[in-house]
């Protein structure tokens, strides 16, 4: 589908398509409306080359965030707007808070430009998602978390789940319990998986078998780590160690652990992930990774798309262990 | 100060000066600059309703937020996302990390309308900012906080802090200790005085002599609170129970507790304020303030000013005490 198709359709100029399509003034609005509509029933896709030849500069960038109220997501954004404010570009924040919700976003994502680029914040798009972004021809960035389709700033997931897990082997656990946190609205992040083949991965690597007892599913949160590490307790032999996907699940199984008069370390050892700031409060031993570093880099990435600076594209951010009060070898060593 | 003072200081006529200060097309961008050099110059305010009846509609709300990467503020920006949104209008994000970065902010403030209200997440505005704010000629509300000039959204300090220190009083404790936030960037915020002047009050109310040496002020955060339980431990009469101003300031004194060898609540009681998400992972005593909502009824008073619907603008929603188990009689009663 070519601009040409989109004007004769519309019964248009190529010229006035071109406003039309990038947001240009001098065109009235039932003509830009007719125009917008037959680019989205055809499926037209503006190249942002082309829309920012047109004129169509904003001096914004969109951002779509799952969960603004939880850290990483604060951080990642915080991260974003230190290097975009300075760069003299706004920022526009929307929050899709679950999957029904972000498809609705999408689905009414207007195709007039409101920005030169979309950040998308710990999440993955699915293929209807970039479509409808594409329409309006922006560039997209993933911040906190890989998308194999555009440039993005991640952790390596596997990389900082080895970490914990073989932390917990290097103390000498031999029974070490994981709590796998899942995602229903989000089945192909590669985040969770990569934390769990990491655990697999380690504890076979050591020699040991792997006992599916010792893993626990539930969704992300709090609440989930204390109910997760109550099975965990259940068990006819409890794990001496427990390896959590994020610090605030760790601290739900903390909680459960205290709760059932049982301490940490001394018990059991708990890990996370993250390096939450309340992790150091609560002196919980973690694998750290730089949200807000995440943000920043990703922030450098757009500047860059939008040809302002040079920066990588595919940026993968190094993690690393934070020893604190929360793992000890365990009783029987 | 008129629009027609503005008008003749900069040769134009009275619609010109109009159009450029509300940002309508047709204007050379020269003759504009001029025009905005001129309003800044005289202290020109712009009334938002004469602003609005220009047309300079921009369908955005600009949030400034001092720390997006904590739990209050993305808190806060959660909910006011959560209704401007689905009303249709997108959101601008300013953050500002402290006073220098703010007053900054606010020097370059664009005197180009990008947004129809401005929306001040949790601190006052100084003097210069509401003059520079006004120069907009938009809308401000402030959410998370009061501030006299504008229509606000907030708890009762003074309430909370009661709450907080006469469930200490009730279980036995005589002996109170207070870790004081203060914040050098807001001296003349209402927050840190109101929560101080409770503990006095509720302190003086129960008949017990208030003991300088049992209050500690430090800037707000963990590592303050962590530290400040140094101090209240190394007095020869420690207290039996402490007051910290939020929850991640009395997180760190449990740190403190704990790392001394000593249990809460069985040797010292802990209590905050918030309930943070991660006060009941921790199994923390609080009182809880209702973050989220402030966003929304922040929101809807921006709605209201904007025209779509009724709202109280002056609102302060109410604080209750959260029970957990940080929080005991002393051991001596």
């Amino acid at each position: 589908v070519t601009l040409r198709d989109v004007a004769e359709q519309a019964g248009v100029s190529l010229a006035t398509a071109s406003r039309a399509l990038s947001d240009a003034y001098g065109v009235a609005p039932s003509t830009r409306s007719r125009v917008l509509a037959v680019a989205e029933q055809l499926s037209y896709v503006v190249s942002p080359e082309a829309s920012r030849l047109a004129g169509g500069r904003t001096g914004r960038v969109a951002l779509v965030v799952p969960h603004i109220d939880r850290w990483f997501f604060g951080a990642v954004v915080s991260g974003l707007e230190s290097v975009l404010h300075p760069a003299g570009l706004d920022l526009l924040l929307y929050q899709t808070d679950d999957l029904e919700d972000r498809r609705g976003f999408f689905d009414q994502l207007p195709a007039r430009r409101k920005a030169d680029a979309v950040v998308v914040v710990g999440f993955p798009l699915e293929q209807r998602e970039r479509e409808r972004i594409e329409l309006m021809g922006v560039h997209v960035v993933s911040a906190g978390g890989q998308a194999e389709e555009y440039p993005y700033v991640c952790i390596d997931d596997a990389e900082a789940g080895r970490q914990a897990v073989e932390h917990l082997l290097f103390l000498g656990h031999r029974r070490i319990g994981m709590v796998e946190s899942v995602d229903p609205d989000h089945p192909g992040w590669p985040e969770v998986p990569g934390r769990s083949a990491a655990y697999r991965a380690a504890v076979a690597a050591a020699g040991l078998e792997l006992d599916p007892d010792l893993v626990v599913s539930l969704p992300w949160g709090g609440e989930s780590g204390a109910e997760a590490m109550q099975q965990l307790l259940s068990l006819r032999h409890p794990p001496t160690a427990v390896y959590a996907h994020s610090d605030e699940v760790a601290l739900g199984a903390v909680r459960t652990i205290r709760r059932a008069g049982l301490r940490v370390p001394e018990d059991i050892s708990v890990i996370g992930i993250d390096d939450h700031p309340l992790a150091a409060l609560t002196d919980l031993t973690t694998v750290q990774q730089p949200a807000h570093e995440q943000g920043a880099r990703a922030a450098r990435i757009v500047l860059a798309l939008l040809g302002s600076q040079q920066a990588d594209l595919h940026v993968t951010l190094p993690t690393r262990l934070v020893v604190r009060r929360s793992t000890a070898p365990p009783r029987s060593s």
